[in-house]
């Protein structure tokens, strides 16, 4: 166990690396040597402010586990990802199966509880899922927001006759769009930048923005992460068709819902998806995030990392320690 | 037949009764004599000037078929209601069996094709539904709005364990809340007239809205009518639980999307519905909404019916020729 530790850590002021901080409580919780963390768009609203957060950052992580509680030692040694909501179990919400909606959920590096930006991080073992052999560190980092991608088809049913529009081919478009396509949908991925939009795969077919003159989709995945891409959605979307929403923006949508109840359409907002899903797509190949890589930074210059993934260039970007 | 008909028309001055309306025009068409009218809010909508409609107002009706194409001869002299849409039965949207959203639909007295508050009106046999018998005139005109209701059953599923407020008691949350209360459902209505509360059967708990102190309902039905609605049904509704829209309001809702994507709440908008369960809803006695009526007038009374209609101590007003 290192003494002192590095983290990148939201404060009042802003994102800093801090050299001294505490070992993470141990107390009845699994302790992680962190592998790789990604940064991610919440990551990005919470150095902004919009959370109110302060502590260590970081959700999406994989790391190999150093010390577990005596019940759990089989873990000590396996690489692993973790759900990051932290449920308390006993409400009614957890008693009726909805952990990820606790009320009294903490959530790694969001609400409540450091996350996992730093040199060892603390999470309950059942929390824990095992990364599967021939799955890369880097790989497996994409892990939680490839949950959240396959959240959508958790959700609703996408069928293989479905045309469907990915708006925003940003970090978690580029995997919504991937996991849609595997049901054998038409899926349009459609995006500003030409360099995102090329990092498309093949079984994605790439629009720019200003040349979609298609209408009447099945489905429309809001992933612009902007205000605007709600009402665009309900442009490109069919009667009785579905909206998916995966855009969390804090100011007011500006659509009168009216045009959702003259064609029936059905929005569904999106959040945390299932990890064993998005491990066994990862370990079979039927998904690879890698090529969305566009930097590695090192944890301690983790600032420098945030500004990086705040720039259009890039897709995801990863910190090491 | 009779040669010069009276109606109640929409004018781009406003509404007024016609006495020299010529015969509808028959071509392939029933001709129906109608026995009773209903207004609803769409028309008092329509005669505020927001559908841009001009023509015989009127989409809820009852009628004796007078005259029909020989093909469908054995219609004559049968009791009636009749779905509104009248759809274009070629294009995508119909051969994928969305006939009420056919984008070349003409609807009664809403769009393109003149509506049933004359003394007789026309529309395609393929329409048509026989009342049954026991099922009075007075009853059988609820038949659309009553369809309305059973779409949000139609569109969702809806619990015995399910905890369903209906915020709006007015003519449409009147039947939405008799309709979901037959699930099994505890389904409280919340409105602010305290006479519309008193409409309310005994299979719906009333809640005067500024008393409502409970929250976490699996389902909530905006019929409120007003924009603030989306946003109250927001509030209300448990993480994971559907909004069901069947306001239709023109002004922007207001209301940011957030937390229906991190309380991955669904909304389900909700218009027209089938008649042929409505029908079996009135005969079997399930639904009785002629408590609902609060005023009757003549057909030439049409404009003093309207001006009645849009006032809050008024909820179902009639139309007899």
């Amino acid at each position: 166990m290192v003494a002192a530790m590095l983290g990148l850590v939201q404060t009042p002021s802003g994102p800093l690396v801090q050299r001294d901080l505490p070992a993470p409580d141990a107390s009845g919780e699994a302790i992680i040597r962190l592998e790789v963390g990604g940064i991610c768009a919440t990551d990005l609203e919470i150095v902004r402010g919009y959370m109110g957060f302060s502590g260590v950052l970081g959700h999406e992580w994989v790391g190999v586990v150093e010390a577990a509680p005596d019940a759990a030692s089989a873990w000590v040694g396996r690489r692993v990802v973790g759900d990051i909501n932290c449920p308390c179990g006993a409400c009614p919400t957890c008693r009726a199966n909805r952990p990820t909606h606790c009320p009294n959920r903490t959530v790694l590096g969001i609400a409540g509880r450091d996350g996992a930006f730093r040199e060892r991080l603390a999470l309950p073992v059942a929390n824990l899922h095992a990364v599967p052999d021939g799955v890369a560190p880097e790989a497996a980092v994409f892990v939680e927001p490839l949950a959240a991608a396959l959240e959508i088809t958790e959700q609703i049913h996408v069928r293989p006759t479905d045309r469907v529009a990915v708006l925003g081919v940003g970090r978690l478009g580029q995997l919504c769009a991937r996991v849609l396509a595997l049901t054998g949908a038409e899926v349009v991925g459609v995006g500003r930048s030409p360099a995102r939009l090329a990092l498309l795969p093949r079984s994605v077919r790439a629009v720019a923005a200003a040349d979609l003159d298609e209408r009447g989709f099945d489905v429309v995945v809001d992933c612009t992460g902007a205000a605007a891409g709600l009402a665009r959605a309900t442009e490109l979307v069919r009667p009785r068709g579905t909206i998916v929403l995966k855009t969390t923006v804090h100011e007011a949508a500006g659509v009168a819902p009216t045009p959702w109840v003259i064609d029936e359409v059905t929005l569904v907002g999106s959040r945390c998806g299932p990890f064993e899903p998005a491990l066994r797509a990862l370990a079979a190949g039927l998904v690879d995030p890698t090529p969305l890589i566009t930097a590695r930074f090192p944890l301690g210059d983790g600032v420098a990392a945030l500004a990086a993934a705040a720039r259009p260039e890039h897709v995801k970007v990863l910190l090491e320690p």
